[in-house]
């Protein structure tokens, strides 16, 4: 019966506390608002440059970890995606708001920083591949979520919005199709290395990443502080 | 469902040929009949010397990739079995067979004790602990059933077989009771970590470990060549 | 050269700002003298229950990590030392400050408790055993060093002070003796593994450890709010 | 001093004998001379497609066990020249042969080809990059110098010889270049997180991963009985 209903709403369901404080976090309304102070934004960005060197790894994790070719191809997609890509456009982004790589690279991580991404890479070498991709879900399909909620929210404010460009990328049709195949891989490895026995150390998990996700942030809302 | 059929014996029989080649290799055989050259067993010894210690790096992997305190003893229990007692009464056996720790640790691996050691670990990072534990089940399990099977047949010979006490630690009541709590451990996991869907995958890497036992067995009785 | 000056002292001066942060923190100074509230103290306790349960995984991977059996057997007898004597220990001393064993394992880990068990995790699984155990040190051999530098402070009160038991545990030659074959360990693999070309690396992970146990300090004090 | 002396050819002076065994295989020269046995070759081919799939898995986990992010994005390439390209051609190549992918996927491991890939995994795991990498140079940089040491000698054979194509590829300045990026990735990395301390465990996996890869030409040798 697993198979049937898809995993991730049911995941979000099960930690709808958990989701909730990350999704609708007070650094999302404010950004959303363009009300955010631009040092928790650049806070943000910093420790968002320094995350993504961990989510790539997090991803060469899932090459090894890959049962078949095609799920080998996939989790190398998305190494390159971060590599090749998302780092490079992150950079690009970041200058516009006066942050130079180097100034980032050179910036300790935040605790926040440090606890989800090693959180993750932890299950996903204590577990298999699906613990990994569970762990990272509140990431890549939490943002797609975030940004289409903010983007059809009436209180979202898009003129003037210094973080509309933010908003767009994540709402955008680029980012959403990622997300959607993100739950369709959860759906398939939920079938194939599965069942319902493993759902609620499942829950757990997805539960503490997306507390993790709120702590990440918090950290930049504390950021003036 | 899946929790009311013992896991075992459904591995078992859905890799009936690879563990019927394993269960009653040659190897067995004429041990139980007492007629294995004694190179054959000398060259098995040495390298069960040189298994038995990634065997124990099995079992710290495995405390390592626990999920609760009750399943983290059980793995530290396993290494303490194989450090403190096995390898000891090993060394111990060996020596009776004019083998001494320092002659067995100075040997090469062999061939087949590097895939099957090696494959078990692999199993175990790349997938979650069933995985782990599925892969070492025909070891663990396999030597109990193997033993009571020669113990039990009128063709294998006890008094005055010089591997009668090989064959009587293994169908002995101390290690069928190890082997059948990690037939119960493989039920508790796959009720908590498995489904169905990840049958055929078990069946896969059970059949390929059994194959690698096969192999072991292959490398004693091809020792003097 | 390296073999002839011993690491930790090393590791202590080159990692000298958050060295002093940790094993000076207003924690430690307020438990000297009697008076941590004792909120922050129970908080302290509740996730260091937590983190033991990943102090033994990280023994367990070393297990796995191991190049020879001492060395295996050396991280073997501290997965047994976590297991069967501390969290034992543990459990026995919170029963005295009214924390159950239930409650506590019932307790969410704080961000600090996950930042630095999964960091010290990560280390272990993308480095070597030298990385592992480096990540290790600020707990292992700052706890000893902590107690002692307290004990010997004219300003620690002993007579009447509610954190004595604490202290002297910590101060005591059981605990002292392990701390210095920690730093004996080090030295051995340093040896063994090392070469001044890692030491930048080595500092750069045993600073972050640091840090990351002194946010673990940060986190009792932060208790009541 | 170490990093004055490039590592690879000290390792090839350390693990002499099993270096030659390896690199001066019967399967090569019989291949050189245009004299292996056609099924020889099949099933070296169809068993070296397999071996491909572990060693994309293992350069996914050099991203993982990435320090910085030019090693990383070494590690990606390699993934992806891997999974993109040289499976391709290899499937190509094979088809050329009369050897379909579906035929080789459905094909089991061969020992020779499980023990040398998961000896590569668990180097990998157990210890650092530097050790996934010494473990992999045999198979990387090995081919290289096979084959420019075949292409250089009088008792080679190139016109007519069915095996010119191979011998020319890993000859040709493409795959030759690669093996000398992956030597100075070895000396690059033996700088930074190495030291003579470490050289005899080096030697001791380099020595193995050979004596692996000669066992892997004498699979192909024995495929006729």
């Amino acid at each position: 019966m697993a198979g049937n209903f898809p995993l991730l709403p049911r995941l979000v369901e099960a930690a709808r506390a958990a989701w909730r404080a990350y999704t609708r976090h007070e650094f999302v309304r404010l950004l959303a608002g363009g009300d955010l102070p631009e040092a928790c934004f650049r806070r943000y960005l910093t420790q968002d440059y320094l995350f993504l060197i961990h989510f790539a790894r997090a991803w060469g994790l899932a090459v090894y970890k890959s049962d078949t070719l095609p799920e080998m191809k996939r989790a190398q997609r998305l190494v390159a995606a971060t590599l090749d890509v998302e780092i490079g456009l992150h950079i690009d982004y970041c200058r516009g708001w006066g942050l130079s790589e180097a100034a980032m690279a050179a910036e300790p991580e935040a605790l926040a920083t440090i606890a989800y991404t090693r959180f993750v890479l932890d299950r996903g070498l204590a577990g298999d591949r699906l613990d990994l991709e569970v762990a990272l879900a509140p990431c890549v399909v939490g943002y797609a979520i975030i940004a289409a909620e903010r983007i059809g929210d009436p209180d979202t404010r898009i003129e003037g919005n210094r973080y509309r460009e933010w908003l767009e990328m994540y709402a955008g049709s680029d980012y959403q199709t990622l997300a959607r195949e993100a739950e369709a891989a959860l759906d398939e490895q939920f079938d194939r290395r599965g069942g319902e026995g493993r759902f609620p150390s499942l829950v757990a998990s997805f539960t503490t990443a997306a507390r993790l996700e709120a702590d990440f942030w918090q950290m930049g809302v504390d950021a003036p502080r």
